[in-house]
């Protein structure tokens, strides 16, 4: 039976946009009822993400993930079940999974990822290091870059969501580790608490490639890229033979239509045998424990800590991505339901 | 003792390339006398090889091998052993290795890579199929791209020393083979000999990447790329998701100084999560007897065959680079000393 005491308001996508998504891509309005679906829950959400993949997800461009006009706003959130209809999940459990901007979440079982043990972390924790977040930085890092103790790391948003927990699990395995950010805030945060040796004000820099040359007089053996572009290619000419890159994301580039051009690097491939790895976390699902696990030992071990900024309340949404892109938040961004 | 009997006909490197080198790069001389060094033996030369790679090393930007002026210029070679100062190699016996343009190669053991087998093959073959080439293309299709059976592959230089067998691996495995080359000729020696299921005259072509589209329609798995360039640029648009990219060459772009501008890959790695490896066989010494065993095996038993263009005499070997590149041969190209 719908309970129709329920009033959920709910995010829907209104139209894409061409480049990073502006409040008019959404409408918001309450939506009377809300029941478990058969072999479902609902869920009364706590926190919603907001993430860079966001604007490739809405863009009219080819992605890996779409998005249909009229549809819930798809995220990842947490939240407690207030309904179930299988056997797995009971009321009152706290919940992590893809819940979507909106207040009650009616999802089946698939949907959600695993339960929050609250004593072990808060929830924000569980959207960020112990989320997606930390999952993309600990698979992109050790099963796709594979680095060896005392490798240099270069990561180019080093105190985002996912970069701020790259740095952590590098300094826990002993990387060298240099980062890349946007404001002198960011760079004191990153090398305070996020792991690294030594972090770069990309924005402040007069010549960005000689200071990633001096912060690396080893080069660089794994460059774990959150942006693309021209701060990637400042990156390029420090490589070593060998080197990996993950390209994680391309956020410094806003619209794909047309292509945008940049430097060739055919020749850097071969004579530097680089391999170059596109990387999406969700093509490592049988992965998922195992990294979940080791996530769960170095945060209760205190290698790991887990940062957010919480815009406060759903109507926040629509105007949240463009805030992610404008770089002012640190650590993972949530909206309070 | 020197022989001084002998009389040795030299090609050193004169002067660096800005881009394909010309004849003036280099000089012919004759210089008397000839000796096995310690630990290594004098080795009359009987073919010399002509390598897309050496433009890269006599190139005046970085790269993976590098000759020095006024040394003689680099360049395997089949010949007989005529003077030897180690228990491992007699006179008479007929080896490849690195033995340079020249008519008497006085060289250390560690310079010649395997003896050949003169009934098992000619000679031409030890220096194609059953030499370097045929390493890079086994290597490159089964170490580094890996396909499985009934994937699609698309190799750019189909036609060439190393394209030719990498065609014929291919059928040999099953793998749906599609090959780009130069002229109407290339193409039918690529489709009728060369294992090719279908070859695209990639100068004659309209429009290339709608021909690519059309030969592969379940998209392509695997790129094999000796190109690079606007060529390989057709190619991307065609890749599916998971697809691995072998950079083995970089024939199509003369020079790399100053960088040339192409479309921006970063969205295409993370949307289709590519793999894009520059390769270098050099890399993979401990697997050339592997791979050799397979390739033998594979030439006895009739599915790999050995194609070569000679040119006749030493004195051809200062314009034989710049006729590698104008594309008019088949097969390897070699110097008959």
């Amino acid at each position: 039976m719908p309970d129709h005491s329920i009033l959920n308001r709910v995010v829907r996508v209104a139209k894409r946009a061409d480049g990073i998504p502006t409040p008019d891509c959404f409408t918001v309005s309450d939506e009377k009822g809300g029941r478990a679906p058969p072999g479902g829950v609902l869920v009364k959400v706590i926190y919603a993400s907001v993430d860079p993949g966001m604007r490739g997800a809405l863009s009219r461009e080819n992605n890996y993930s779409r998005v249909l006009d009229g549809a819930v706003m798809p995220a990842m959130g947490v939240g407690e079940i207030i309904q179930s209809s299988v056997d797995s999940w009971e009321c009152g459990q706290l919940v992590y999974g893809s819940l979507g901007w909106q207040r009650y979440a009616a999802v089946t079982a698939d949907q959600l990822f695993w339960p929050i043990v609250p004593d072990l972390a808060p929830p924000e924790a569980w959207l960020g290091t112990l989320g997606i977040n930390g999952l993309t930085a600990w698979l992109g890092l050790h099963q796709v870059a594979r680095p060896k103790a005392g490798e240099t790391v270069l990561v180019s948003t080093a105190s985002g969501g996912v970069g701020g927990v790259v740095g952590q699990l590098g300094a826990a395995a002993r990387l060298r580790m240099v980062g890349l950010t946007g404001s002198p805030a960011k760079v004191a945060l990153a090398e305070d608490e996020l792991g690294y040796d030594h972090a770069i004000d990309y924005r402040q820099a007069d010549n960005l490639e000689a200071e990633i040359g001096r912060a690396c007089p080893e080069g660089i053996d794994v460059f774990f890229d959150n942006t693309g572009g021209t701060i990637a290619d400042s990156i390029f000419e420090h490589l070593n033979v060998g080197a990996r890159i993950v390209q994680c994301g391309t956020a410094a580039i806003a619209s794909w239509l047309p292509k945008p051009q940049g430097p060739r690097r055919e020749r850097d491939m071969l004579v530097k045998r680089l391999s170059w790895h596109g990387f999406l976390v969700h093509d490592f699902v049988n992965l998922f424990p195992q990294a979940l696990a080791e996530l769960k030992q170095l945060y209760v071990g205190g290698a790991l800590t887990s940062r957010s900024t919480i815009l406060d309340g759903i109507d926040q949404a629509p105007g949240a991505i463009a805030k992610l892109y404008a770089g002012e938040d640190v650590g993972r961004l949530l909206i309070r339901i």
